[in-house]
């Protein structure tokens, strides 16, 4: 309809259990200041080693939003 | 043994669930009109955001498969 | 609402005039035997040169439809 | 004369025009609060197609802008 | 001249030869059902080792072809 | 026919109006002192804001010209 | 603290279940032999196809370990 | 321990000296208004030229930091 | 059949033959010392130039083998 | 020894017979005017299609030589 | 103001120094015989080693200057 | 004169000072237990940062390095 305009913002979730929880957690924490979240694209996944196990996989997103009226 | 020719398709499977189905939602689909699939490559992975969580993920794979007599 | 499934095919359209019109005769080609087409990702823009001057803009593009029912 | 310090946001502007008309959404809605826009970098473009015909080009643009006293 | 279209598929040709007659065969092979084929792109290069020797040459390569009417 | 050798070289070309005609504005200028140029590839699109608008176009290009006797 | 040295190895991990299995599976192996892992990054993610499913997930790793004193 | 989110924002520092100062000068500005920053990336090195020598180094860097609660 | 985990290493071979033969001499090479050796991925390919020609071929190669027992 | 200087040219050779071929055809035309040529690196490689059989290999090489005194 | 036409040439600069010695090498030789240069892009850092230390520094830049009467 | 095959290993240095400093630590370390190392290339430059200010740089380099008789 109207000329959307979006912004992209870069944010890097982690989580124990795998590279879904880590987006999630991303997304999720993202949410409490941004409105209006509209889609989001796997940057980069990587992750810390202990006792050669995965410790925490490292997801990098970006997230797409819409820059309505007193948001920036 | 002989030289196998392959051809590549690229296809976006969509689940509400994790990368993992929305992979076997689109060889799933894929494989309804293509005989002799072999090997995919996961290009790019992506999705819609709902109410602060993921609501699709959307995971681009490329498909090869074997191009056999009959089929193009 | 359901787990769509997406292809992407890669056309080449070409014009004289400007990108924008390079990749509307190559959706408008697209259209006449695809079905439900989507949304198009802008690859590669490059052209001929003809007498010091740009004959034709080729703009390479990605295309993106949905898989229903009967097409492949 | 002094050592400048940037900052580069990514934003996406539409436009049913063009891809020069969608950079201009994306940079006109960016001036609303962001002060001293020096540059922009194209980094996407792709869009939605309706009825076989682009129905907004979606452009991806860095915009690059200097970070002065007060804005961050 | 007229404003043509065209489109690129992906294959992969094998050869036991070496690159060049692999990517011949991939063109040998797609030609049996296209038409008007005009240029190809190699993308990736690798193949099977068997032996400590190279088994297989595996060269992907893009194939462009005018979409003629009655051709998709 | 005869196995033509080509080089290429990197030119900016900018413009306030667009894109085509920043690239116009780049092959009209090499086409000074070059003979035979065939074709141009983009290569980056970006520009320079004044005023919260885009003042300046400014669009790589790759441009392709034949090596003949003589031109180097 | 001290300047740490580490060396990066590729490993490509596979399982039926997964991304993050294969992702262990290969961690788990290079464990027997490496001391001191530090942290992983997912290159690509690719698989073989069987009877129109995933059969196995191979992904492809990068990981990290700090060279200390006899191990190289 | 717990599941850290960090965000990353894209900054350019300036030098006339070279790149660690252009990046140091960079996150200086940048812990002006941010707390916890973390990491950086170099993401681009260039620079402009001044009577045939260096002028300014332009160091385009990745800064991480941790989100927390407050920080956005 | 199990759940194989390979690793990749880089291998630079040489050849004043072409391309093949330089691949060729570094999966030889490689076979020295590396039991199970399956597949390679052609990175790079460049050369020395002497007297204006090509003196040597030097094709970068990654070679992944089985991480058996005993191996690494 | 010295602190060399050294630039690099971007040409494109074509051959009927094969990439080896192509390039040594770009490097000896370059060689006509260009002294001290000392290594190349091929960049891509493509080529036209005439009646379903590969007409022409087209390799772009970029081309690297010492500028010496006198040379530019 | 006017619409100002650059060209980008790649040169390699070397030094035994360091990056930024490498890069004033290659900017002070090019400026020999050319005028107007405005910027340059570090697009490869590598160098030699000898006797385990870096010999030499070499980095690739690209240089760009404007494309003023007379000069091409 | 022969034919001569490398090999590349991928290292990571870190150093407080800079870039330079970075390199020639992992390059130092890797020569304890390799001989004949002959090139290096940056892959990557990042670091942490400890309060507002550059802690470690971290330089990522691959290693090239002659496989001479009993040396792998």
């Amino acid at each position: 309809m109207s000329d959307h305009i979006y912004k992209k913002i870069e944010i890097v979730g982690s989580s124990p259990k795998g590279i879904e929880d880590a987006v999630n957690n991303a997304i999720s924490r993202a949410g409490k200041t941004i409105r209006n979240m509209n889609w989001f694209e796997v940057i980069e996944v990587r992750g810390h080693l202990e006792n050669n196990k995965v410790g925490h996989w490292q997801v990098t997103v970006k997230v797409g939003f819409t820059l309505d009226n007193g948001q920036d």
